[in-house]
């Protein structure tokens, strides 16, 4: 069921001299691969949403894996809050494992890979292409068995991208979604325009990074949590902080943490909230005061009068960047944070233990 | 937004003496909760069942949090594998937050909570009422506010639970969920007949529960995988473990670990495997050859067969139970194990620092 291309080829290599050069590089490429799809991938991306709202879906199913699922979660939210679609994430294995063949007539099924390559990924779109779905596919290779498979493909033109913790292909995810989805709703998606400049600016903005970093170099855990959009940039800094630095980081819904995980949260656990503005920060006001209320270590990612109230933070222009687009920005803080942390704990984000680049689950 | 009752009354009042009491006994409760459901609650169930069944919907959403979260995606994969219905999850702030209203015409929104009165899953399913959607209400207390705003409601007939961590109520949702399912395809649900001795049975042997838990009694976090049907196990089991023992527990399909996480496990994140006897298991095999590959500490809650291979685990009756029903078995070695951990880390499973029975996010 599982194999694997060992990459880097060699694990008993000795490590990089620059531990983080390949990520860090990728991180860095962020700002050219926003302008390329605003530019170049637009037109083909909005072809492609007037094609398939012709058709009128009326559910979506997203199915991906790993940090292409937190692109996923982002997507639900802008066609649920957006475009008034209702929508499910796939459990993947009621169809490769189960045989399940749901009647998916009217349903939109969007396929989420960097890879292209990943055979349950390729099963799954297929058997519901079979049963009558439409079928997207989003990835980074337009020559990939997954576009192969799907009716549309959607390319996130992001090159080649060689550092096992995917960041670049991310942002790249999400924006081309913004653009498919604003693109259903016959919108041209003109707010994202200034993004990769404020992507760059962003980017630039490293030392403060560093500094917060330093906060959690010895942090046996980490909680971070978000409501509305930003929730899935909490996904995904978790998964990146995770297959980088190790630190188990817990991932919740400002609501799902009150029901619960909580009792987990105190002095030794710091809190990370990304805060948007817009309706799901207001919507989280409430969680940050009870985290305060507990004493916790809590670090913003958000709006300055967000930040100026937490332990630290890191400020996001928020001016003339509508909500629903905020989170292609709120990651890169957060990447650049999963990669300071592992290097400030001698350790190498370019070569996480046990992580292959095309992970084969089938 | 957020308001709290607090239970126990004073954070402050000392400990009970006999720790995790309450919690105890509500989980000794289970064989008796699961016969009465099958006894006096399964000709409800099923006329519910057939009258939703009439109305043939198209989509499923599951609304809930937390346990009932859980629940909710047991749910899921009945719905999906059995029914070949597509389902999705509700990202409930899409409408209390963002104030998205959907057309729900032709779908069935089944909410799922314990106390039936948290103010979120209330309005979130009169909402979804009002756009059209079939609404189900599954909750233990049909006088709550949900049951009120319900077009049908399941009684989960567990008698009041005091215990912070919800158990009798987790089993007793399950049950309804497979009853209902198995109803709206026309059967009887005599498959679940067997559970109340095999969970008796279970619920006694105690003692191999505790010896599991002198294993993680200095653990600084754990890692808790599964596949298929036994996925909201493994994500019920991480909840349990954190709101008791403050453990983080992090709970991912096995296809998803093998995507980033895994990077994390190694000699000192131990780890739970919850194997199913059927196609999850089977599709879960790949992945604990590669754990035990990596010299993972593998505990297994399954077949005999997938124990003995492990370092350590608890055997799990499986000849006459079907793989879509062993959930409801599966999660009780693993709450015992929750209050055992505890215990032994001299913490209280009935007094969980911050929690409250009745969580209010709006």
């Amino acid at each position: 069921m599982t194999t694997t291309t060992p990459y880097p080829p060699d694990p008993q290599a000795p490590h990089n001299e620059l531990p983080g050069r390949i990520m860090a590089r990728e991180m860095a490429e962020q700002p050219a691969v926003l302008r390329r799809i605003l530019t170049r991938g637009a037109p083909a991306i909005r072809r492609v949403a007037q094609e398939i709202a012709a058709r009128a879906p009326r559910f979506v199913l997203l199915t991906a894996r790993g940090t292409s699922d937190n692109a996923a979660l982002y997507a639900k939210y802008l066609l649920e809050i957006r475009l008034g679609l209702p929508c499910g994430l796939t459990s993947m294995s009621t169809i490769t494992a189960y045989g399940a063949r749901p009647d998916l007539t009217d349903v939109l099924v969007i396929t989420v890979s960097q890879s292209g390559g990943s055979p349950d990924l390729v099963a799954s779109t297929k058997a519901a292409r079979e049963a009558g779905a439409i079928t997207l596919a989003v990835t980074n290779n337009p020559d990939s068995p997954l576009a192969g498979v799907s009716e549309y493909h959607l390319d996130m033109m992001a090159g080649p991208e060689r550092a096992l913790p995917a960041t670049k292909t991310y942002t790249a995810s999400l924006l081309t979604l913004y653009l498919f989805v604003e693109g259903l709703r016959g919108g041209d998606g003109a707010a994202a325009e200034g993004l990769p400049d404020h992507a760059e600016r962003l980017l630039a903005r490293q030392d403060e990074v560093r500094a917060l970093a330093a906060r959690y170099r010895f942090a046996e855990r980490m909680v971070i949590t978000s409501r509305g959009y930003g929730y899935p940039t909490a996904k995904e800094a978790a998964l990146k902080l995770m297959e980088t630095s190790y630190i188990p980081a817990l991932a919740y819904s400002g609501a799902d943490l009150l029901h619960g995980p909580l009792a987990m949260v105190d002095n030794v656990s710091p809190v990370i909230a990304v805060v948007t503005d817009g309706q799901g920060g207001e919507a989280l006001r409430p969680v940050l005061d009870r985290l305060r209320g507990r004493g916790a270590d809590l670090v913003v990612i958000g709006p300055r009068r967000q930040v100026e109230q937490a332990s630290a933070g890191f400020v996001l222009p928020t001016e003339d960047v509508p909500e629903e687009i905020q989170p292609i920005l709120e990651i890169l803080p957060l990447q650049l944070l999963a990669h300071e942390v592992t290097i400030a704990r001698g350790q190498d984000p370019d070569a996480p233990r046990a992580l292959a680049k095309v992970t084969e689950t089938r």
